[in-house]
């Protein structure tokens, strides 16, 4: 209670060490800045679904609409109870999460402490990094193996101070995935009283021959964390709504740190419909892997480098200097074509290009071969 | 990574140590235990808008929800124009939470690390004491004064190691109210150094002789932080949305403690709405100056006694014995009228009733008549 000489600091230093999330850029965002028309814009930057809300979903949320004055349920009875139906395990085995960012953010608030350590892979998805430090935990972060996870690394990583490891299957922003067998593997060899936060975000992408059943796991593993999102597949990313599946030893205290009000009535209301929703499930299972196919032969032609991709979304090599994403970035923006710069990830030769629409991927092809051709003539 | 014997414990003692949060039972729930009608069931539990969502909010998401498979804007542009617009501070000053529930924990997370202190009062909102212990902070509650904040005791209370001091004004749930010009001789003697986070969830409900310009102190103190909903007077509750006003010293650190995409899409544009819907807000006010009316015309009927209330509810009185409040809350929930038991607040023989229609109250009136007769009966 002195008085204080020089500037005045508030909160931990740890805090004060985070460097924000950087999202997207909204296309309202890119218009303003760059005096396009909204409509003539196209967005690839976020991983969302090109199909947006299913139908199924939108008439869940009119019913649910009015009864919006009221909080929602902080149980999420309903919606735990289609999710405990589809994956058979019980309701209290379920933490629901304002998208899947607030189960990751849960986790680590739940089960780490500072000065304690957290392992996630170089190239992983940036909130592992910001929830760590957030806490003023201490980041272990193992080096990736081909843009992807190297899990005996991650495994001799562990020290004692570890209390988690986040593992994304397929991580993004790189599209690289782990088969099964090798996700099952390290379960079994990781310490008992280590989390593992398996982040299963684009889970829904996976090709039939790549699938494995993560919720069987959960039942085995006491110490395994399934993390899953309605943002991506399921078409719901303005909605903000995600969960998590463990036995109690985890969920208790995940949902001791949750904000009771966490995930909203329309989200929730949302979210039951469209896990019914099978048919809409596939139609954007079925444009992504056409997406996907149209990209790569395109980036095949240009001779683009790209890391093949498990997810809704390609990281592609723009040249090789440090300036190469950022530059063919502006390039695009100016044609009113966003896609997403990953130099925060320590990839600023690459971007990140979600699959959209067909027609919207061909604009996309398009302005990047408009774009590098300008490049090659500066 | 040694074998563990016995069982296997996960998260920091603290965490383990939080008994979560009680939120009012949602009427499906009471319908499900007790056998009732949806239609039939009186909710006055959790000072929600009995109104609902102002028409206005219902056409802004409308217009919205066809971007709902984007994700949010992440800066909420649109919202924080308004706000700043509204309340006179540049847009960097704004922290958009998913509720006040949120502002109130990113407060704690982004200022106050292990070990140190945090200050509130007996009697105030449940959230402070849980966001204080899932941090692993230190608690310092200051018995309240008159079921109310007690400033001078507060102001001692304040110890080297304190970083946060939470003050509810109105005070959820005891309904009491500190006027203006104390809370600013606190601001002004309080070290400079320690956050003061004053909650003004209930602020729309003052009568105009209360109303005082926090915004305007927020201009004059870095430390201060003034927290708002739009869950109680603007009828958003189901939505979440609510949002801090500081100066840059304390929301670049907030938001850098903030889930990027915390407010869903929906929630911005009717917020928005909203806040431009004076009349609803007008219409609101009123309906609540009367019902509290109802409300303790009743009450000294009875010979209930109450605190004087300057929310949207009232808490009162039920008898002397520590099972009262129970006793009564259950005699009314067979009747279906749903209110807020608050014994976790160490206030056992009282009740917390929100203030809804004037049928509403009503029925809740007669419902009490009926319960306390057949306690007497007893």
């Amino acid at each position: 209670m002195s008085n204080q000489s020089g500037p005045l600091h508030f909160g931990p230093t740890y805090v004060r060490a985070i460097a924000p999330y950087q999202a997207g850029k909204p296309i309202s965002e890119v218009a303003r800045e760059f005096g396009l028309e909204e409509d003539a814009i196209v967005k690839l930057a976020s991983n969302e679904n090109p199909f947006g809300v299913p139908e199924s979903a939108k008439a869940a949320m009119a019913k649910a609409a009015a009864e919006l004055g009221r909080y929602p349920d902080a149980n999420g009875f309903e919606l735990k109870q289609a999710l405990a139906k589809r994956y058979d395990v019980p309701m209290e085995w379920i933490t629901l999460g304002n998208g899947s960012n607030d189960i990751l953010e849960i986790a680590a608030h739940a089960f780490v402490e500072k000065g304690q350590a957290v392992v996630y892979s170089q190239y992983s998805f940036a909130v592992y990094a910001l929830a760590t430090q957030g806490i003023g935990a201490r980041h272990i972060v193992v080096p990736a193996s081909n843009y992807g996870h190297d899990l005996d690394a991650m495994l001799d990583a562990i020290d004692e101070d570890t209390r988690l490891v986040f593992i994304a299957n397929p991580n993004n922003p790189t599209g690289t995935f782990v088969p099964g067998e090798q996700i099952e593997a390290f379960l079994k060899k990781v310490p008992a009283n280590v989390v593992v936060v398996l982040d299963e975000a684009y889970n829904e992408f996976l090709n039939e021959e790549d699938q494995y059943e993560s919720a069987a796991w959960v039942r085995e593993y006491p110490n395994l964390l399934v993390s899953r999102t309605f943002s991506k597949a399921y078409g719901l990313a303005g909605l903000r709504v995600g969960f998590g599946l463990a036995q109690p030893a985890l969920t208790d205290l995940m949902n001791r740190i949750r904000q009771p009000f966490n995930v909203n009535s329309l989200a929730q209301a949302a979210a039951i419909a469209a896990l019914n929703d099978s048919e809409f499930l596939e139609k954007s299972a079925r444009n992504n892997t056409a997406g996907y196919r149209q990209f790569v032969e395109a980036f095949e032609q240009m001779g683009l480098e790209y890391v093949p991709s498990h997810g809704n979304f390609v990281l592609v090599k723009m040249g090789k200097d440090l300036a190469a994403g950022a530059r063919v970035n502006l390039a695009l923006l100016k044609q009113g074509v966003i896609v997403r710069p990953v130099g925060n990830y320590g990839l600023p030769e690459w971007l990140r290009i979600s699959i959209g629409l067909p027609q919207e991927n061909a604009v996309l092809i398009a302005a990047l071969q408009k774009a590098l051709a300008e490049n090659r003539a500066d």
